[in-house]
């Protein structure tokens, strides 16, 4: 860690300055330059990055060189994890997912007819939504553990893992009963609490990116999850906030080799909610693939204009089908295995 | 609610659309221009808005009209809400409030000493962190139950009301036995479930804007608030996400009159944690009143190199009294009250 | 256009908006819903677009529905266009160009070296800069007339189009005598003159996307060009301002099958200045052309640490080599041609 | 300047690094500590900047200390500048302009009319738009050198300094003939080549900021101007690029103790263009005031809806009276001095 101090920073505030960080336990080394004075700290950088240094008198700036993960980090593990998500589908290290399925759980009829779909198209995870964090009080929130055990059900039946959101620490343990991987939304990825009980969780967990957060923010609340005992994290890139309403969020394809360069976690890139376009979803996917991401998630329903959710971001089970030729041909290219199901 | 058909919509395509339209229960009107033929939708906009309109075959757009909350807004109540927060002090219509304190509550003796300082300094609310949200799972995470115990200590011999955030559903009645207003951090602005839970309490909420939501999805968290029940909700403008890292955030203070010509609820600036600048918080909160703020939240350390949390950004006791009597000069100039506290 | 009213409009404001709507010699329609009027107006929607209806009391909201830009439009053309840059290289339309070089003309020696390197490993449009918008007044700005000679030297010996940007409308004419492609940086996506000066000329122009550019900003600006008469605009993305400090700006993907559905014009991407980091180029520049890029442009130099502009973005020529090898691979997959050129 | 080595450097990229640095000139400090080597670098930091060091093998980060300008710091002038603009005008260090005007000058009539007003209002500097960098080709684009005229005509009949936008390097000379004060438009603000020609002349300069710019982009603009002979540079906050749709820009005030605190040049405030929204003008401009602002440019315009340019966002002159005299009192209360005008 490194404080630079003001250019009329005095001796005595000087001494504070260093006084201050052998209270702290930790070693100095000033560097008189010819505009500024720097002072090295060394020492355990994660105790140092907690003591408020900048609020020191004749401080300007101070600036880590670490990073604030850990487990996370490719220094704690070099090699890419994978992950089993049961059926016989791993991801990453290789390994391709391509999880599908209806924005939210509407019925037996229905979800039976998406899954059936996106199965014979060639996905490998199915999704459903039972909690619905929708952004109106006065919209569908979901059908709740009537979802769950249908998605349950349609998954066994087709043997396909599943995954499906929880939004509330205290679904955590209901959810956990039935799904193959919990799903933490954009909008919960700093609910810290959320963060932690999942964590203690044994389930793989798809941590979806929050609309602001850096690729630092997703990476520490990876870390919350991982520091509380589940080390099955996957991240998911879903779009971010910008300035240009032609598309609902902006594709953020450059996290992908920016957080393998970083992290040993698998990343997926989600099209659907990033662009909320069925027209931009099919290219959005194969350069996701092309980027290297371990997975590709992509809303499907049979008939979008009566979805209860999310209906105009959803693809047609014939366009998915269409696509899954393409991302397969890309993925071939790239050196990916998508993991068949049992027929 | 307008559709606006493709160029090439076919007459097939339109008959769908009209259909679906009644179907659903809502007149319509074709009106043919010279590019584009328009369908207005007439009807309840509520129960066409859930309604997928734009997955049906040909429609390039569907433009809504009215707004999609309805408690928050201004046709609901024309003339500004005023919350009573106890001890005298209330907020909107003409109130002003002036929240202090520090980040978080690490003791009784610090935390008697800042509050007695902000009190004097004219302050009359006192804030203080028992559970705090950190982007860290190895920083300090608050003194949790212990915390708001001694808030409400001081709180009560210093006749202050006080305001504390609740991070959980989970925690929301431990919380609401000690709080006099609850706060719902920046990062929770989303979290719908924990929205509910205080809903359904009756103490007035400060809801803090997240760091990429519009003015819209502010007050469409509100609306989650106050279709629980909780008819006081106090919006706050914290700053939010920006390109340019010479400031914490970036505080939006255009949202105040916005936000004050689209609800009636009072709107309060925190211009400590949208700048982290102590050099900055002083102007900011000027400004803040000058725009038409119903109160400016501050935080105040006594020894913020010390500071379990947010040192750097907390301002000096004798500097809040400076700023105090600023802000008192433009508040009288803004015909803005300040109540006093029982001496 | 349709135009919305305020709930509390008026009958005479009502009139008063009508009135001058005849006035300006359209028609309208009135359509009275539930809860707000709304006035359609018909007629040539380019001229009610200059029309400030907004500024009329009473008045709501102000709907366009046809988009400002004609000739960029597909509307206008629906098949992709082709361009050629000479040399027997086209970029549109099934052709992929691969635009190599360094960021700035160092030199006869320093760029003869890199362009040969560069069309070894198959790039087919050589790069290079004259005069360089340089943040800094007191940077390195470019070796003027001097390097548009040994830019276009090098070009001739090697039989490569070339590519140089021109800043300043005074320059047009004197790089136009050497060019066979003008560029537009970022920073004068909206220097109008400038566009209006290129457009005077007939050689194509390769127009950046400004770094706060919206999709319709770019298309209005390609507009500028071609409606001074030259046909030939290739649109460029190159990342725009985010948040994230850890790459240099954010790549958008997504713009490219977004302007692929607007516009018939060809679209490049440029991972270099998007990202500003040679490990995230490789895998953006193959993502570029699984989404549907018709170049990729990337920087290139032999000794990046000596480089006199961006050098710690360049790529080495050797891996710029092993990344033409897989944007081959991905190319032929997309249905892409790469143009060869005279051995 | 600070180089972070990558953990895996190697001794012999180290000795490299080192050698660079010899190289160049410059001296250095190693320092190892627990996780990474660092090498402070000694010397001249504005050499230093332009050295791609981050280009060389083994390096990670590469920290600079100093700001990167020098003629628009504080460490050059710590005194406030103060620029006179004319007729007993000026601004900077407690001198406070109320710029008012059209957007654009459309014709002898209207524009001595609105002149008229805002004077009698209070206004000390006229405004109007000879050249108007229009986002459509097809929007009227100014009057040129007729409008210069009317404006240099109705600021002397009124015995007002004027001020209008300078577009194109070319029509410098032009524009300095008439005008009191040259306007650099966002659009244009790295527009370099401008930027060089505005500061050969000896008018002052308000520049606005970018809409994407960051305070440094903003001072690095000055700085050109600065560095080409030209002291008079006043900044401008105008409204940056944002993810709210429901203002036209987001004006971002903190900007103005924060250039205060960097810089010795004054700032002005412009909220039409920044909001759009003559609702929000008002307040914003009263924040503005109290966030220490040396100026407020507001567009006024007596037939908004007849207006040529913008006229949804001009405020009408008996609500620009009204506003002026709140400002005046709140100048008043800042300490500010509104200049007054000969009669």
């Amino acid at each position: 860690m490194i404080i630079v101090l003001k250019p009329d920073c005095t001796e005595a505030q000087l001494k504070h300055v260093t006084d201050s960080i052998q209270e702290m336990g930790f070693r100095y080394e000033i560097s008189k330059g010819q505009h500024r004075t720097l002072v090295g700290v060394i020492g355990d950088e994660d105790k140092l990055r907690n003591a408020p240094l900048k609020a020191i008198p004749g401080v300007e700036e101070v600036m880590g060189v670490l990073k604030p993960y850990k487990l996370a980090s490719k220094e704690f593990r070099q090699q890419p994890s994978i992950f089993d998500l049961g059926h016989g589908v791993k991801i990453g290290g290789g390994h391709l997912i391509l999880i599908a399925g209806p924005c939210a759980i509407e019925g037996a009829e229905i979800l039976r007819d998406i899954a059936v779909k996106v199965k014979a198209a060639g996905a490998n995870v199915l999704r459903g939504g039972a909690f619905k964090p929708r952004t109106s009080p006065y919209s569908f929130q979901g059908m709740g553990e009537d979802g769950l055990k249908l998605l349950r059900e349609v998954g066994d039946e087709l043997q396909m893992p599943i995954v499906t959101e929880v939004m509330d620490p205290r679904q955590v343990e209901l959810v956990d009963k039935y799904t193959d991987m919990h799903q933490i939304g954009a909008r919960n990825m700093q609910n810290f609490n959320l963060l932690s009980e999942v964590g203690q969780t044994r389930k793989p967990v798809l941590l979806k990116r929050g609309m602001s957060a850096t690729v630092e923010d997703l990476l520490m609340s990876a870390e919350y999850i991982l520091a509380s005992g589940n080390q099955q994290v996957i991240l998911c890139e879903r779009g971010i906030r910008s300035f240009d309403k032609s598309t609902r969020n902006l594709l953020d394809l450059s996290i992908v080799p920016n957080l393998h360069g970083l992290s040993h976690l698998p990343v997926v890139v989600d099209p659907s909610h990033a662009t909320g376009r069925p027209d931009l979803i099919p290219s959005m996917s194969l350069a996701g693939i092309a980027a290297g991401a371990d997975g590709i998630h992509i809303e499907v329903h049979s008939c979008p204009e009566k979805a209860a959710s999310d209906g105009p971001q959803a693809l047609l089970p014939p366009q998915y089908a269409e696509l899954v030729k393409q991302m397969r041909a890309i993925a071939t290219l790239m050196g990916k295995t998508i993991d068949p199901l049992p027929a």
